[in-house]
């Protein structure tokens, strides 16, 4: 048995003063003591299954393949929606099928989903508020177990997708693209990556410019500590993003800009 | 030696700023690191034992048998209260005495409760302002060591309780009910369980109306997905409690309700 | 092999609604499946290295001999600021070079530090943005499974100092001294000790005053419970640190005072 399949993560929009994400980790523990448990994040903003799936996205990467990912983003808790158990890149995921593993789905080729109907798993009896901790901590848990998780329902063909927004070339010149998330520092998180910028030489002037709110970005830094207090530039952010930066204060409250708000790319300006 | 008995949660007002929760955290493991650590919550509101005793008491039952349960929200700490150690239901609980045991007394027939006096567990020199560390947290993880409670100190037959509201027939037709929480949802968790109320078909009208701040509420439904946005509606929430909620909203802002606000239950509106 | 090197702790202002602290501890977990993890604080406020630096060192003493504390409050990540492993009293710390160390180094003579360039131990590619992901924590997990730190780079004689100010005779009879911290409750961390103030009765007048924003504090309590409600006092907390407190409110707000504030103390005053 390796060590790698017994550490399970929690993503969840259950706040930190209750005790939702305790009970769930008490079912967890309760069916397998050796777990260890890490805490993604607890402030997912209440049923806001888009920013859950970005978290989701940005963290699970990092941890070791056999990891269970539990992720609680769940506004249709108790309706007819269905529960996953899905496998991507080595890694497990249990969450409900509501688009939270969007960009799990998006990252990897070989994710498999399956509809949970295993009841006999189920912690009984099923409050039909609260499924995190009756259905899916179970199911975690038993997955860390290595029961296989085609055991556990059907195989889906069309799990519920959250569409990502993708860089548009809207016209000559100019590509339309988004902010897809804002950190706790306030950078600004795009869904650019350098790919989708022409070349330029690091220290001269970019062959581009980026439009966010009522300004133009023309500085790219390497990291956020470069640059004038008060600066706005662009970074390659640590997951690989194209970021928006202010030195020394929070680019979205600055800029006006949060998740959806739209970015202009325009492209040629260092031609006179 | 079996898995349970190495659990132990931690429950306080310390918030998550500070280095305290950390310090009780570094003396358990200082004593028993094999322990596995689950925080239930350090956002009790400061000194709000009442907030704290209800966290608590929905919270210990998630996880196995022999789990320790440490909770300090300690207005009193220094001064002569008493700390207990104490078991319930094959848990165990470590508090100063001052009623955050409540929910798990009421509801465990088997709840005995020892007087701390065993000195010679307690990390040397004790801080006045810090029994967290310096008292609990070794009682705690000498519990987790399977040190017998009767042991720590003398038992004793009254601990102090806070008053656990119960519905009350006020007269012909109306029960007084209360607010005992407020979830990060918003959601109002009511002392009132369906045992409370008058059988009902789903679906069908509800011969009873629920009076929640100016509202009357007359929807009961199964999950917090079902009805329309904007309506208020009651659901059987996980705990087993009935709750006040609002589709899309934060029910304790929009009603104006809070822990302790009165709930009124008008019997047989269904018969015209 | 002992347990007590398998505890890392983790120290950051990376806030809870992201993925980052979740990534560090994939990186660590993946390295080292038997560690625990042990939060201080992710809430330190953003770069703010002092604050930091006064949490860090309140910690990490109450966990056993051979724990690995990484600190990331990180404002130069990617610059040329260095990245320092560090030993003092048999724990191990992993921090950038800003002065993060400081209340350790000064608690510690045995404090010696070494400047991280084994980066055949980093995670690659290495971000210019997260260094606390790609070297930091890998770093931490390396030392944990006992590769000795004077082979992850050369000793450094002059790593970054914060100034601790320390209380200061500005007159005949005037100390002068400051505010070191704000605790969750509002009490102040002053940078008295007992041992800066004169000896004197518990219960007795004391000989000196203490003036703290427009207020003069002559009370000295033993705990928190002490005295009457809106009362200002002085007693020492559980850090060795004299504290100003006042009964059920926070004295931060109420005396307009926080980190760095200056603090008088008055001597002699209980002679006519």
């Amino acid at each position: 048995m390796t060590h790698s399949g017994r550490i399970v993560t929690l993503l969840t929009d259950f706040g930190l003063h209750d005790h939702f994400a305790a009970a769930v980790k008490g079912v967890l523990l309760g069916l397998n003591p050796g777990l260890t448990l890490v805490d993604v994040s607890h402030l997912v903003p209440p049923q806001d299954v888009r920013t859950g799936a970005f978290v989701l996205g940005q963290a699970y990467g990092c941890f070791p393949p056999g990891t269970v990912h539990l992720a609680v983003v769940d506004p249709g808790v108790g309706t007819s929606r269905r529960l996953l158990a899905a496998t991507a890149g080595g890694h497990f995921f249990v969450a409900p099928d509501n688009g939270i593993l969007s960009y799990v789905e998006k990252g990897n080729e070989d994710f498999r989903a399956y509809g949970i109907t295993a009841d006999h798993y189920y912690r009984k009896p099923v409050s039909p508020t609260f499924h995190g901790r009756d259905i899916l901590a179970p199911i975690a848990a038993w997955i860390s177990r290595d029961i296989p998780i085609h055991q556990l329902g059907d195989q889906l063909q069309d799990p519920v997708r959250i569409p990502v927004p993708v860089p548009e070339r809207v016209q000559e010149g100019l590509v339309q693209a988004a902010v897809l998330a804002v950190d706790h520092f306030g950078n600004l998180i795009t869904n650019l990556t350098p790919g989708h910028l022409p070349a330029f030489d690091p220290g001269g002037p970019l062959p581009f410019k980026v439009l966010a709110g009522r300004r133009e970005v023309s500085a790219f830094h390497q990291t956020y500590g470069e640059g004038e207090d008060g600066e706005v530039f662009l970074v390659t952010g640590s997951s690989g993003y194209v970021e928006i930066a202010i030195k020394g204060a929070p680019a979205s409250s600055a800029l006006g800009l949060r998740p959806g708000s739209p970015i202009g790319v325009v492209l040629g300006t260092d031609r006179p």
